[in-house]
């Protein structure tokens, strides 16, 4: 096992989680993104933004970009008279998730800029990993920068490359760049949307009528009651304008397709949506399925630590043949956990979410179920809560292995000494949280689980194997991460 | 059956949904009644108010009232700054939702009034039946109103009351006013609890340390830690003074007790609060098992209409021996339906809120709980939904009887002829919403779930049987009023 | 000399200046107020309120009263949306400062309030000397209290009269009443306008085409487009209805008119308005005139400190045929140092207000003239700034007579220990604020300069002769009360 | 006379006029900067920012850049928590005016960003004439352009550049942009100030105790009780770092200071400002007494147009021997006419904001001073109120010669066509605003009234005289822009 340094040490800029939306060839393509986008508030919190392209009569020729970006949720962002403001029959949206000290509205996405071929949006789910050696590259050839996203270096590449057609330019720009993309591009006339050869981060694209929408997960195409065609494949580029009524599909990198992320699978995406042709919430219940045949035990009753944990609850019961029960119940009015930036927040957090049903509880041998234990402070106030609800047995069961490496493509994770499971056995984890008994499904466990073939995932945070090589580090100084690219280079 | 003109016909008003909080003894107080409130926030989202007891230099002797009101939820409302301008020992808070027209701060909660004795702050949950009259008398007499809320009445008496003590004052009020209270006074040095001899909305207390909380439900004492003493018993008035360690009991009215509504049962509490001393999680789940004695039928999966379905389609489906699933997956960023003020709201929020999960319903019979059908609409759209998403049977279940009469004892319900149940034959509505069978719980069904005598409830709006008339009709022109009111009166 | 207590120390309450507008028999009513309001910022920023009567569809008969009323400056507060919701042919509207504790929105004017007769709203300008001693008489009658103004105590009494009519019940009420009070009533169908029988707070009334403007100064006529008719009346009252296309005029109390506030000349009052029969600018540059007669002395220019003392100063270098020079300047991004709330921010606006023009002022022999000297700390900073910019002699004339008394009536003055004039001589405040000399105009030759008998008007801060006896103070506990009020009785 | 063709017709994103002050070694520079800012607030309401250099334990070495840009006001925008997080002893503050379609906050200024050499901040009150040219070429270069501002090309350049130097790479930059520029420059270590070679906006610095301010007026030192030192010469830079406790002066270019704004001295600048070492307010009223010279009439009272119109109407009655008044009122709670964005605005604004003192008026002849007359509207607004106050004549004088040209260096004109002295002959605009008679200041009579010489100015508003060449002009292919070009280059 390689990374003992955690993204936010290395660098405080990169590693969002995002979640991104385009719509062509829908008179009212804004308000669609906008939809799209609530679907996919769970993958970006902390701010939001729309690019539109429109053609009014002040716009004549090809027409502009319109924008509006800001911190905060979808719904209160883009209201209707901010809606209005955003015209056209092509849109792309961005909602986004940071690190507490980059949440700034500089680094909110979609980016707009002027170059020499007029205007172009991007739109970013993902991290580069060698985003910062090219920014340094190109700031000696006196690019300027005004964000600390690894997105602007795109924009850069694209705007000094020498190819003739926007495809081409940002052909040029991403065989530059390694890491995880999903990509939506926007300029007058045209939208494009490009995933990265590993397919990291999904992409996935389907009709609304005669409108076209590309999202990151599917229930943008549900909420919009279109269909979903495919997934974006990994390498391919789809290229949507005012010329052709299909989308155009080019092979534009050689798909290798070894880097879809596990963790979608297990905690991140939604679970009404379809990724890599599974249903989430279908692969989260036969996790719990497997979690019980592992590491089953004589209990009264399943209850799942809501709402992440839920399909795994009724997936273990079933298999298990136990009763399941709601045990706690939620806070409608609060946000997800893990996607409120500080600490003091998410410990706060925990006591205004989650209330027990004590009937449930009381008197009972009580297996409870969640998707992961990160730093483990939630999880040992969750088991006291169910002590302290009258519960005689207390299990523990989670339906993932212990994550004890961090994400470099695109997911926020903590801090590696606050990442329990790398720190502590599992013994050790169960005295701290306090429950009678403690187990992780196995990663093998899991992988069975979705159906999917191993070797297509990414499952670093579980088992430390990157399919990607981090460039970026090597240009540290410190000396830690010197080792840490040696050994990594070693991989 | 007698009641066919809707609340919101008669009088735009009355007819809110509440909750309240009280905190006595606990140098935090308006801290903890910000908690206790967020525990509540179901029971009201459109404003919000606390007022607290304090005594600082500025204010010698007694100490003075100090109160913030506002729009929106509790959680923006009460910053940290706002909370450390509500000082002392003493707090009352209060949650409201109310229809659209009368959404106004004017309205909001808790009351705070100078008079004789001093000042004097009020919260309320219920509706007083005959408010309109005795605020006719009083205008007369002289009386100013600054609200259109029936709780401003009973400061008015309480003003003019002469009685010697504010207890005393509070009785004599109450003794002219008919109707749905579970009250909070808060004044310098006491703050006071009374429940109406019905015991129509709920009120309990309990302590948390050496505090004293009072709340409409005790989900407040659970988010505090605290430990539920019991219900304030119909008619009882508890005074919490700095005189005595313990609140004082007081059956200043015969207890009744005929009026415990039976929907807070069936929707409004939260699963797991107690409820005249049964848990609302358990007593869903056996309206569930009760549904699937009464009317089940062969399918292949049970699933619930979340978040308020959950514990009945569990029953349901543990009776019925039938897979239970999460059929369709919930929006978090959404509020909950029946407590926006909008219908355009209401539509918006159906199509935003709820997503099928596919895999779960393609190919199957499906059988969907929800807890009450009322305009019918989004049932419609819930069924539609279930269609599209390839079921083969759709088998809605509800675990409530027919919603056929408005409420007005607190509970916003929708215009009579919005009322489906009160229209149309059950297989007239089943064909309105698509589903292949429909079928509603007995009322002697759900009141066997619950385990209380059925004596003890109001169910009006199940059955139009109205344990408390309701004078303020009889003051009305509209002839359709004067037949109701005489159909009342043969009650 | 008598009063050592300054109106603050007794009571935080009342003492407010405020300005008033009413418009009647016009479309747009609660725009012309308003405008009118705009006109009148500058007798109080920070609130502003509107009722309209408005008679739409869903208000049969007489229609209904809309209001609005917001913290800040009328053109913030009034949007175009927000006077959109204020419909109707008549309005009323206020501005008001209080002092920094009490600048509560729950204070803030038009008062509405619903009662026996309907819907009744009032605006005040002035103070009542014995509202609180019938504030406790109400209040023990079982009268509920919302706000800490004076001014709620007319609603009551107007409420509680027997009187059929409500001009009847308002001529009830206010001769329960003593104080200053110009005074504008709304109710479906009529405007009622009165003046208090001593005249203390200006009033007029003219016409724009149709419609009929009531006002505080007639500056909001002229913003209008009108003409002035007259002012109104000491103790008469003016009644504008539906049923009558001029105004009624009824001499409801004998006019004393003993009471007109010459400060309102001074200081107060636009210099373009016209107040009793006199243009405020021309009395301000006669004082001028006088004061140089009085006080004349060699000197190489004459400076004001801008803007009250502007014309003051044409007055005096006229008169004194000297050059007349702008030599201070000031930023207009900042409010007017006498209405701001906090003493903090009034020093912090000396400093930022006013920047000197070295070139008018260096080497020379300059003349200050200001309209008055509260504190004194605000002279010192400018004689400073003076001096610092080069003067060879700094000659500071106050165009009033040095402020020795608070006012009671209406304007907010600073405590009494902060009245440099009530503490030190002539000789020892010109020594304080640094000056090479100082002199005040006499009493006589600033009554002499407005051109009215000294006899009509109150000069209590300047003399300390009050017109009208304070009756609240004779109710407090605090000797040093006792001892002003034994003082009082012997005036 | 050349230019028929207004900016805005030409380009809408260039030509704001500006205001800058920076401030060195101070350990609360963004104080002192937001002081200096406030002086300046009369160049700019739009948007205002701070930069500062701070050196935290967190950010070790050289420190970083601190920054905050909003729309709005100084003291709306820098409350004191934003002060605070802006610490460091260097600070630089833009304010900042723009037409109405390009007030958005990324044109804001200061602009930040990272390049090469780490992180560079520029401020800048002038307009670049070649800015679009050099743009193309830059974008052709594959730079990416966030704004439509001209001072984005200067940081392009600038990071373009390889000189080895901030200092160099600022020279290197500006030897390829022409027009007017006053810039300030901030980098971790180092405050730098430019100053084009024509001088065309002003740029001053002075000291405050030990610390250093530069600034576009000598208001910003005088507010701060600092000394001014001396203008920055034209082509002059002056570079202030940690290493030297005096700044060090570079004549990087060719001083030419052929081209001092002359409407600076007659209308943009305030008037306690020293500017090209001449008072403004002194320049005005010398103005006022030459165009009494040259174009007196018998009158009664000479009244100014306020407040920009004050000083030449004190010249002018003085010179004339006759009576100056105030004969218009100001409010002082709506901002500058010339300066608020929309023509909507701007007359409402004429409406609400003077107001006439009829006494000083009635049965006199008037004459009117006012500084410029623009497109006429307010003009006659004006001198119809004059009339309808009861003047006998209204002899309009104007202390400027008539506005016949579009400012190219960064005030914001009105088009040509709304120029009225570019379209009518004084008799036609003296009829047009209804005047008695009419009569504008000489060119030469201007000129001397400042007292320079006449070949320092710019007074191409005036003469159409243009000292810098209009490059971007030519890449239009607006015919009428050929036009324009070819006359511009026979120039």
């Amino acid at each position: 096992m390689i990374t003992h340094y955690s993204s936010t040490d290395l660098d405080d800029h990169f590693h969002d989680e995002c979640g991104l939306c385009g719509v062509w060839n829908q008179s009212e393509a804004s308000n669609y993104v906008y939809l799209g986008l609530h679907a996919l508030q769970h993958r970006g919190q902390e701010s939001a933004g729309i690019v539109s392209w429109g053609r009014g009569e002040q716009h004549g020729g090809a027409g502009s970009l319109f924008h509006h970006r800001a911190m905060g949720h979808v719904n209160e962002i883009f209201t209707q008279p901010v809606l209005e403001e955003l015209p056209g029959s092509g849109a792309i949206g961005h909602v986004r998730y940071s690190t507490a000290g980059e949440s700034h509205l500089k680094n909110a996405q979609p980016f707009v800029v002027d170059y020499h071929s007029g205007q172009l949006a991007v739109a970013h789910n993902g991290n580069l990993v060698n985003a910062k050696t090219v920014r340094k590259e190109l700031e000696l050839k006196g690019s300027l920068f005004r964000s600390t996203s690894d997105t602007e270096v795109i924009l850069h590449l694209v705007s000094r490359s020498r190819e003739k057609t926007t495809e081409d330019r940002i052909i040029d720009a991403m065989s530059r760049l390694e890491g995880a993309y999903s990509l939506l591009f926007l300029e007058p006339g045209r939208m494009i949307a490009l995933r990265d050869p590993h397919g990291v981060r999904p992409l996935c694209f389907g009709k609304v009528g005669e409108s076209w929408v590309v999202a990151s997960e599917s229930t943008s195409l549900s909420l919009l009651g279109g269909t979903l065609i495919r997934d974006v494949e990994p390498g391919e580029m789809l290229i949507f304008d005012t010329d052709h009524s299909e989308p155009r599909s080019l092979q534009v990198f050689p798909k290798q397709g070894n880097g879809h992320c596990i963790f979608e699978h297990v905690y991140f995406a939604k679970p009404d949506s379809v990724i890599d042709g599974h249903t989430v919430y279908e692969s989260r219940r036969r996790m719990g399925m497997q979690l019980a045949r592992e590491s089953g035990v004589p209990a009264d009753v399943v209850i799942p630590v809501p709402d992440s944990g839920v399909p795994a609850s009724i997936g273990f019961a079933e298999e298990a043949g136990l009763m399941f029960q709601m045990g706690m119940v939620r806070s409608h009015y609060i946000g997800r956990t893990f996607i409120e930036p500080s600490q003091r927040v998410r410990n706060f957090g925990v006591k205004l979410k989650l209330l027990p049903v004590k009937d449930v509880i009381q008197g009972k041998r009580v297996v409870v179920i969640d998707d992961s234990i990160v730093r483990g402070t939630t999880s040992k106030k969750i088991v006291d809560m169910v002590w302290a609800a009258g519960a005689t047995e207390v299990h523990m069961r989670i339906s993932s292995p212990p994550t004890v490496s961090p994400c470099y493509y695109g997911i926020d994770t903590p801090r590696q000494q606050e990442l329990l499971a790398n720190r502590f056995s599992i013994d050790e984890i169960r005295e701290y949280i306090g429950a009678t008994s403690l187990a992780y499904l196995s990663l093998e466990g899991m992988i069975q689980s979705i159906g999917i073939d191993g070797k297509e995932f990414c499952h670093a945070c579980f088992s430390g194997n990157y399919p990607i090589d981090v460039t970026d580090l090597e240009y540290s100084d410190d000396p830690q991460l010197s080792i840490f690219s040696a050994l990594n280079n070693t991989k």
